[in-house]
């Protein structure tokens, strides 16, 4: 998503070239390209594929709303393993229309992961709710804290249900050092992912993350968390950003493994 | 600030004819029209200002910009002192410039507060704590949430340093209920503050509360939360959104106390 004006082959040019080995995908481009042809295309040029983006979207009150929401989220479990990731990030949606009952929301997110929970693990896909900041608690995910998302997958086994731990979403939260090593000690971080903190907000305050290094957050420090809590995945960068999507996808993909080089250990 | 589009006369004006008897103020106005006149203008339309707003901006690493910070703090205690209201809300500041130490700047701000907090209380005001949404960590205030602004407030005594209770601030926090429960056994919520989420949030996010029953907050909950915790006092509505700045400003008066008396309970 970082270079999303990058078509898929165009990415798997990008990535072989920069020496990259690990891409996170997006659902969107994935579908559009075909399943089996992006998951060959990504194959063929040596790729792992870190984890998909995103299922979810899990809030809905209409039990037919509902329906629709697992089923494309087992849609989104087959692709993912076609892919040949095992981690599929979770947002998890906001209020339904004029609802401002945010517990119950996070309730109706339990019910939908007992069903896809082991829907996932039968297809050898883990499912990473993923908190997003608290400003998207009414419009796009309910959850905005590691201690909510841990809440509600510590319901199900880690190899069901674990996190999405992101920079950008949980970098002003002290009780996240906490919450990091509690996910850790039941290996739940599924995926880790950073972004950076740069203000002003644009409108909607969608696609305002910025360039690592650009802004407020300590990567290494947040690194270093996610490492002593056991973590040894990959690390992604996640940005959605419209100054860098305005740009040269490969320019960019450049500028961000170099800043991704200087702003973490190895 | 709900209706900055009038001036203090046309809002004591409006204030008396709506039957409205207590006004929070804001600093730029008060000191413009001058404080005493102000001061003066309110007691004789019968208004009793409920808070000040707003000191803070306590994060600074300089000790000259600390000092400057301190002094202005200092002023407006004597401001509140004379408008005659008992309670300052403070702000706290952002990150210093390239910082990226959030737990050192909300030591900076307990720092001042040591000096700060026996000024106010010899001048018979409490300083109120505002913990802001987390999407103003970086640039407007570090403390994102009522446990944080507790735990610099409960190093004071609580007739010193207190918190400011903001619906718009803490609406998603599933840990707010049990802090405003502490808040309100240690008597350390010196004001209540309303305000409704709504989306999309403008560029900046600054100007984009909602009004009362607009948005995804349920007021009457929060209110018998805080009221549950023994708060007595005032309920203000603070409403920053440029699209009420823009109407007439009695009509947003009187639609905004249609409002409250809506969704509230007496």
């Amino acid at each position: 998503m970082t270079v999303k004006q990058l078509s898929l082959p165009e990415l798997a040019d990008a990535c072989e070239a920069l020496g990259v080995t690990q891409v996170g995908l997006w659902r969107e481009p994935v579908q559009a390209y075909g399943v089996e042809a992006a998951a060959k295309l990504v194959r063929d040029a040596g790729l792992t594929v870190t984890t998909l983006c995103r299922g979810g979207f899990l809030t809905a009150i209409s039990p037919a709303e509902r329906a629709t929401a697992v089923a494309d989220n087992k849609r989104a479990v087959d692709e993912a393993a076609a892919l040949g990731t095992d981690t599929l990030v979770l947002v998890s949606g906001g209020l339904p229309a004029g609802s401002k009952d945010l517990p119950g929301a996070r309730e109706r997110i339990a019910d939908a992961l007992a069903e896809l929970g082991p829907y996932a693990e039968e297809h050898g896909v883990r499912l990473a709710i993923e908190p997003l900041h608290p400003m998207y608690a009414s419009d796009r995910c309910v959850v905005s804290t590691l201690a909510q998302a841990l809440d509600i997958a510590e319901r199900f086994p880690a190899h069901q249900v674990g996190v999405t731990v992101d920079t950008y979403h949980i970098w002003w939260d002290d009780q996240a050092p906490a919450q990091i090593a509690r996910a850790g000690a039941g290996n739940r971080i599924h995926t880790f992912q950073l972004a950076d903190w740069t203000t002003p907000l644009p409108e909607g305050v969608l696609n305002g993350r910025g360039q690592i290094g650009d802004g407020a957050i300590d990567m290494r420090a947040w690194q270093e968390l996610v490492e002593a809590a056991g973590y040894t995945g990959a690390i992604e960068v996640e940005l959605f950003n419209d100054g860098l999507w305005a740009r040269d996808g490969r320019e960019v993909l450049t500028e961000t493994t170099d800043r991704f080089r200087a702003h973490t250990r190895p």
